[in-house]
């Protein structure tokens, strides 16, 4: 649902978005604190300080750009004391001249402006209707996070050059992958490379590499900022039982991949996954496991590395256009952990792969 | 004002922090979403997401560790098929049976808790006391931002390396710098090297290297993310018009930061800074100008970029072990922008500066 939807629904006459992500996409300014963008149904306006009218002007979406001080900020400041009363109360007016009945926020909008609306407004706090809208990706947005994606291939070519010379240690791979990264536009933060035991908490890094490595790389670009998202798990050592889960690690995973398509949802996803993955005798968190596949099957990823969809147990419909990525694994706590993940964009018919790589990587070392 | 102090001020019974850089501070565990810090008058309470409890007791200062399906979280997602709203509802739970009547919480504490809240509970907006507690730093936050200081010199000696050799793209530059300091183990986003008109707006960068570059730096460290922030203005060719606002801004910043020590006020050093400017004929914010000095003398500095103190026209009385930056600048569209920044921790009988390094950087191309 578009914002005018939205305030249809909710019988709300605007919708207030604080400065976060969502306004970055809804309003293409970055944005650091005290800036707002109100959605009425007459129109729309972004509230910036003083300082940020010119460039808000030059690179935001939205053609009105009121600045705090248009809005008679400084006065109330001097008046009320308080900088954050000030702004509640200039809002507060802004809205009332408007004449707002009912606003709609989303559930982390702060609460002195939540407190002080409520005062004089009726006030929903709903989802935020930008994270469903993100959700579904445009064909620009699928080519930022293919570029991504293509860089974390490159990374994770990398980081393989360097296992095949012998180096052991986990975080200097990692710090290896980060800087190659870094120096070709990229962020990587608290990307994980495990080995053996550490392994086998599906979100810690570090450790000697033994019988197998676990590479999770998650970057963003430091030009568009979007980001993908690839695990990969490489066998360096004979280990029945590790060789033994990946195999249905990757069964499973390209099982669920098999089946996303426009129309089917989040559950049948995630639930493909377990039940390859049971029918190996492996338990899932459909059994409220707590080792072997516990975690959900994926999420959407883009401006966030985390948003909408959730691949897990709900009842989303996957529609064309939506990216996310698609990781089972399994963790044993004496035996270590595997996991293989890509990101996939949903069509019509079935699904693109954005990470294409091999996944059966035996390295000799 | 430590936490006790706070609720015995409020009459509360509880704090409540949400997951943010100021849970960090007060428990050291870096946590994503879903994670709150309660603290009551007998002890206070680490609520996780169940996969991060053993990382939790692992990393946290807090022993209360308790995770969300502890708190029945599981089985009220079910009932009531919302995760906000379950998380709401067993956060609820746990204050009722915890004796809760009143309880505070921070400004940005999110709009559905406290929505939820108030039905049940007396709720009161509060600056968070986080804020005030982390504008002193211990010795060791200061060693930490110390260690930050002597990189982004570093970094700043680079990057003069580059614009002796000739380079005249500020974009160049700047993504030189922030390369040089990802290798060294730190974070750099949003640097800012300006030149020519470019640099008369203070957040700026970019253009080509004409008569001075502006180049301002402001790292975390990727280990233990703390912050430094540093600028210099650098003539490459003869301008007495930019020669003349650099000189007066270096007196200007060395005249306030003659008069920082413990017990003065953050408007004695803001007051200084425009004495100084204005007693040169430029225009300063505290005469409304809309050119000259056009922003505030300073910030905190620790585990985020901008913090307490603010150094503007206020009551703040700084106090020793306060880390803020003094960073006047003067800025005109038709000369182009000057700023010299310098990190300095009060102490009983002065300051230190913890960017020593050079103001007059005349540099021949």
């Amino acid at each position: 649902m578009m914002i005018d939807e939205i305030l249809e629904k909710h019988c709300a006459d605007f919708f207030i978005q604080h400065s976060d992500i969502n306004l970055y996409y809804a309003t293409r300014f970055k944005a650091l604190n005290c800036v707002f963008y109100i959605v009425g149904r007459k129109g729309d306006f972004l509230i910036v300080p003083d300082m940020e009218k010119n460039r808000a002007l030059r690179e935001s979406r939205v053609k009105n750009v009121i600045s705090l001080g248009d809005l008679g900020y400084h006065e109330r400041r001097k008046s009320v004391k308080d900088s954050r009363k000030a702004i509640a109360e200039v809002l507060a007016d802004f809205l009332r001249n408007k004449g707002a009945k009912k606003i709609v926020v989303p559930t982390d909008f702060p609460a002195f402006l939540t407190v002080r609306f409520i005062e004089e407004f009726r006030v929903e706090v709903i989802e935020n209707p930008f994270l469903k809208i993100r959700a579904v990706k445009s064909p620009e947005e699928v080519e930022m996070i293919r570029d991504v994606s293509t860089a974390v291939i490159d990374a994770f070519n990398f980081s393989l050059d360097i296992i095949k010379k012998g180096e052991k240690n986990c975080d200097y791979i990692r710090d290896e992958i980060e800087k190659f990264l870094f120096l070709k536009g990229y962020l990587a933060e608290n990307t994980i490379v495990s080995s053996g035991e550490v392994s086998s908490d599906p979100h810690s890094s570090g450790g000697t590499v033994e019988d197998h490595v676990l590479i999770d790389i998650f970057p963003k670009s430091r030009k568009h900022s979007y980001y993908s998202d690839f695990t990969r798990t490489v066998i360096v050592r004979k280990n029945m039982e590790i060789e033994e889960m990946l195999e249905a690690v990757i069964e499973a995973q390209e099982s669920a991949i098999s089946i996303i398509r426009d129309g089917v949802t989040a559950r049948d996803v995630h639930y493909k996954v377990c039940d390859v993955l049971e029918s190996y005798g492996y338990k899932t968190i459909r059994q409220k496991a707590d080792e072997g596949f516990i975690h959900s099957t994926g999420h959407g990823i883009g401006l966030e590395l985390h948003e909408e969809p959730r691949i897990f147990d709900n009842d989303e419909v996957l529609r064309s256009g939506m990216v996310f990525t698609v990781e089972p694994g399994l963790y044993y706590r004496k035996v270590g952990g595997v996991r293989v993940e890509d990101v996939v964009v949903v069509k019509r018919d079935g699904c693109e792969v954005l990470t294409r790589y091999p996944k059966r990587i035996y390295l000799k070392v």
